[in-house]
């Protein structure tokens, strides 16, 4: 295992966030979280919860399994 | 979305972990975790960690996303 799952988490929420030409601030919003918090989890510097996980995938409308797909996190 | 990924995690968790024939202690054991922190995990008390999700899942040798297919938490 060459990345782990925080981080091919971190980079797959960038990568979605963007692709769907979103800011951190507003799926922030979307999702209730705080812009600065969004922030350090794509930056992989949180060790983030399942519940929170969830409310960003939701948030994308995208699985949570798909934010954890090490072949996306490019 | 009928069932929160938390609920799919611990009833996969526990269903992966039977499946294999290996105890609560012994996981726990596996992931230097305590035994009544896999327990609360797998009744989905806990709102676990991507790290240590991965932990769990390392040390039941399948990927995370498998833990967290809702189709197999039965």
């Amino acid at each position: 295992m060459s990345m782990t799952a925080r981080l091919t988490f971190s980079r797959n929420l960038r990568k979605v966030r963007t692709g769907q030409g979103i800011s951190q601030e507003r799926l922030a919003d979307l999702c209730d979280l705080h812009r600065t918090y969004v922030s350090s989890v794509e930056r992989g510097e949180r060790n983030i919860t399942v519940d929170n996980m969830e409310r960003l995938a939701v948030a994308l409308g995208v699985d949570i399994r798909v934010l954890l797909n090490p072949d996306d996190a490019s």
